[in-house]
C-alpha cells in the first residue's frame, strides 16, 4: 500500500498541504472538527453582520472532491502518539508514516480564561455569529431601555486588542453605528453610540512601521472610532471593563489581544515557545521525529535567528507547500532542504475606502491599500462563487452602506424592561 | 397623541399591515421576539444547504425604516388582555387602541411533544441550521463508520408528512445524495442513501388535484424518493420511527407533518377551532372586540361556510392589508368591511425543474410549474440584494449541482468509532 501521510487541520496550512501531496502516490487523510475551510481574514466580516458564514467557508471535502488518493475526515484529534506514529482521535485513530500538525490557535486571555464568556473572541463561524448577536442585541435593548445610563452602557461598544481583527472590528462596529443602523431606531440615535478600542501598547497595528500605525489612529479616528493606548485591562465581566481603576461599561465587549497555540502543541511533548508554539527544526519538522512537521500558528519557526514568523495566512501557505515537500523527499529517501519564508507585505483594513498596507517594502494607506486588500483577499477565497457573491455583497454594501446579514440568531438575549402606551 | 396600534409578529400578514398601517397617521409598533421577517417559503432550502439565512431573512427595522411613524419592538409577548386593551411582554407592556395579532404557528407532534427532540420541524432559521446539521453530519459519520447496518441507517433520512414543506424537503435531500455531495466521500457511495417520505393519507400534497398528486409522486420517485403514502408514524426516537410495529433506522429525521397554532390564541379567551386557530369575524375582528384582529396562521377564518383558510403566505398578506384597512375605518368611525379572500392559485416545488401548480383554474407540472414557483419566489422576497443573490445561488446550484451553504455549525456531533492506519 502506498504510504500513509495525516495532516492535523484544514486550515491555510493543512489545506495546502494536502493539496500538494495529492500528486503524489501516497494516501493522504486530512482530519480537521470542522467541515470546512474557514477564510479566517474575513471573519470579522460575519462578526458585523456584512457577509454569511457560508461566504467564507467551504467544505473541505468539496474543495478535496477530486483528489481522490486524500480522504477528509471529521474528528477531533486528542494528541499525536510520535513514539507510536498514530494520531488518537476522541473516537479512534490514525496510524502513519508521516504526520503534518496545522492544528493552529486560539484565544489567549493571559491567564483569565473566566473572561472568554464576557469579551469572547474572534475564531470560529459561532464565535462571529455570537459577536454579532451581542452587538445587534445591545441596539435593539437600548431602543426599549428607559435608564439612560443603562442606554448608554449599551450603546458602547468596546473592542480589547490593537492589532489587525481589534482594528477591523472597531473600523465595521463604528460604520454600523454612523450608516447601517443610524435611521432604523426611533427611541435611540445609534450614531450617538461609542466604539471604543482598547490597546495595551503604546500604538495600534504593532507589528507594521510606526508611520503606518498613526496613519490608521486617524483613519480610526476619522470612522467614530476612539482609540486609547497605553491601556491595559485588568479585568472584564459580562457588563463592564476596567482599565486600572477606572470601570467602562459595555454589554458588547470583544477580545482581539491574544493569540495561544493549539493545545496539541503541548501533547507532543517536544520543546514550545512561550507562547506554545512547537519549536521547530529548519525543515518544518520536530527535533528527533523526522517525518513529524508542524507548520502555521502552531509553528514557532525562527527566521534567519530573529524573531518567530507570526500566525499569518501567507506563513501557513507557504509552510504547507515546503512541509509537504519534504514528506515526499523523505519518503523517497532524499534529504529534506530548509524552509525559508518569502515575505511579501502586510495589510489591514480600517474601513470603507480605509486600509494601511506594506507591499514590498512600499508603505500605502487609505484608498490604495484598501483596493490592494479587497483584490487579495477576494484572490485568496476559495472556489468563484464565493468570489462572486462576496464582491456582490462589498459592492452592494459600498454604495448603500447596508450590511446583508443583520440577523440575531442562537439563544434570546438578555432581558429588558420597557413600556410603551 | 395620534391612536396607538400594536401589531404582534413580524410574518407576511404583520408586516404587511405594519406597512399598510403607516401610510396613516397613527403610532405603529411591531412587536416581534426575531429581529427579523423570515420567507417561509424557501426555508427549506437554508436546510439543505442551498441558502444561507441571511439570504431568506431581512432585518424588519431595516424594511420599515423609512416608516416612521412604525416603531420596532424586539420583544417576547406572553399574552394579549383584551379587557385592558394591553399587549403583556416577558419584561413590559403595550397599552393599544387597536392590537392585531398576527403571530403564527408552530409545529404540532399530535400530542407527542417528546418527539420533537427526535424529528426536528421547519419553523425558524434555527430549526433550519439543525436539520442542516444533522444531515451532513448523518454523511460524515457513515464515511466513518465500520458497522454496515449502523452505515445504513445513517444513510437513510425521513421525511415525515407529504405536504409542500415535506414534498420540497424529500426532494432535495434526493438531490445532494445523486449529484451534490456524490463524489466528495471515499468509503461510502452516497447515492445509494435512501430518502423516505412518509405520509399517512392516501396521497401526497393532499391540498391539490388528484392528478397534481399523483405527478408530484412520479417526479418524487423519479429524483430517487421512496414515496410511501398511507403510512402513519406511530412512534419516534432519535435514531428510529416506527410505522405502525415496523421500525425503521434513521439518523436524521425531519417532521413536516402537523401544524399548531401560536399558543398565544389560547391567551385571548376566546373560542378555538381543534387546530388552536382563533374564529374570527367576517371582518378579522374577534367577538365583543371590535378594536382586535387575529389574521394569518393563528386566524380560523370560514370562507362562505367552507373549510378555514389555509395557513398560506397569500392569505396572511391578503388578511394584513384587509384587517389594516378596519383598523382605521374603526379609528375613524367607518364600519368595518367583509374580508374576502382572492384565491391565486397554490404550487410545490418538488426539485430541480419538478413542481406542480394550480395557477387560475390550470394544472401544471414540471419544467413550467418550476418556472413559475421560481419567478413568484422570487418576486415575493423583501429587497433586491436578496432577489440578486438567491438568483445567482439557484443559477449556480442549476448549472453546477452544488449547494452553497455545506456546513455544520453548532454543537458538536454524535460520536462515532472508527480507525484507519
Amino acid at each position: 500500500m502506498a504510504p500513509h501521510v495525516v495532516i492535523i487541520g484544514g486550515g491555510f496550512g493543512g489545506l495546502t498541504a494536502a493539496r500538494e501531496l495529492s500528486r503524489r502516490p501516497l494516501r493522504v487523510t486530512l482530519v480537521d472538527r470542522r467541515n470546512h475551510h474557514l477564510f479566517q481574514p474575513l471573519l470579522y466580516q460575519v462578526a458585523t453582520a456584512a457577509l454569511s458564514p457560508a461566504e467564507i467557508a467551504t467544505p473541505l471535502r468539496h474543495i478535496l472532491s477530486a483528489r481522490r488518493n486524500v480522504t477528509v475526515f471529521l474528528a477531533e484529534v486528542e494528541r499525536v502518539d510520535l513514539a507510536a506514529r498514530k494520531v488518537i482521535l476522541t473516537d479512534g485513530e490514525l496510524g502513519y508514516d508521516a504526520v503534518i500538525v496545522a492544528a493552529g490557535a486560539s484565544h489567549s486571555y493571559f491567564g483569565h480564561d473566566e473572561w472568554e464568556f464576557a469579551a469572547p473572541g474572534l475564531k470560529s463561524l459561532e464565535d462571529a455569529l455570537e459577536i454579532r448577536r451581542r452587538v445587534l442585541l445591545a441596539y435593539e435593548a437600548a431602543e426599549r431601555c428607559e435608564d439612560a445610563t443603562e442606554r448608554q452602557a449599551l450603546l458602547r461598544f468596546v473592542v480589547i486588542g490593537g492589532g489587525p481583527t481589534g482594528v477591523e472590528l472597531a473600523g465595521a462596529l463604528a460604520e454600523i453605528s454612523r450608516k447601517t443602523v443610524a435611521a432604523d431606531f426611533r427611541m435611540i440615535d445609534p450614531t450617538q453610540a461609542q466604539i471604543l478600542l482598547l490597546e495595551a501598547g503604546p500604538r495600534v497595528l504593532p507589528s507594521f512601521p510606526e508611520a503606518l500605525s498613526r496613519k490608521a489612529e486617524a483613519q480610526l479616528r476619522r470612522l467614530g472610532v476612539e482609540v486609547r493606548t497605553g491601556a491595559p485591562v485588568t479585568n472584564v465581566s459580562p457588563d463592564a471593563v476596567w482599565v486600572g481603576g477606572e470601570q467602562i461599561r459595555s454589554r458588547a465587549i470583544v477580545w482581539a489581544a491574544g493569540v495561544a497555540a493549539s493545545p496539541l502543541g503541548r501533547s507532543l511533548g517536544v520543546k514550545l515557545d512561550r507562547a506554545g508554539r512547537v519549536m521547530v527544526e529548519a525543515d518544518l519538522s520536530l527535533p528527533g521525529y523526522p517525518e513529524a512537521f508542524v507548520i502555521g500558528d502552531l509553528a514557532a519557526f525562527v527566521h534567519q535567528g530573529g524573531q518567530p514568523l507570526p500566525g499569518l495566512a501567507p506563513v501557513a501557505i507557504q509552510q504547507g507547500r515546503a512541509a509537504a515537500q519534504n514528506v515526499w523527499r523523505r519518503l523517497t529517501g532524499r534529504p529534506t532542504e530548509r524552509f525559508s519564508y518569502r515575505d511579501k507585505g502586510s495589510i489591514a483594513t480600517i474601513g470603507r475606502a480605509s486600509a494601511v498596507a506594506v507591499i514590498r517594502g512600499l508603505h500605502l494607506s487609505g484608498f490604495v491599500a484598501w483596493l490592494a486588500w479587497l483584490l487579495v483577499h477576494i484572490f485568496f477565497l476559495i472556489g468563484f462563487r464565493n468570489r462572486f457573491v462576496v464582491l456582490f455583497e462589498w459592492a452592494w454594501a459600498y454604495t448603500t452602506y447596508q450590511r446583508g446579514a443583520r440577523l440575531i440568531t442562537g439563544r434570546p438575549g438578555f432581558p429588558i424592561r420597557a413600556r410603551r402606551d
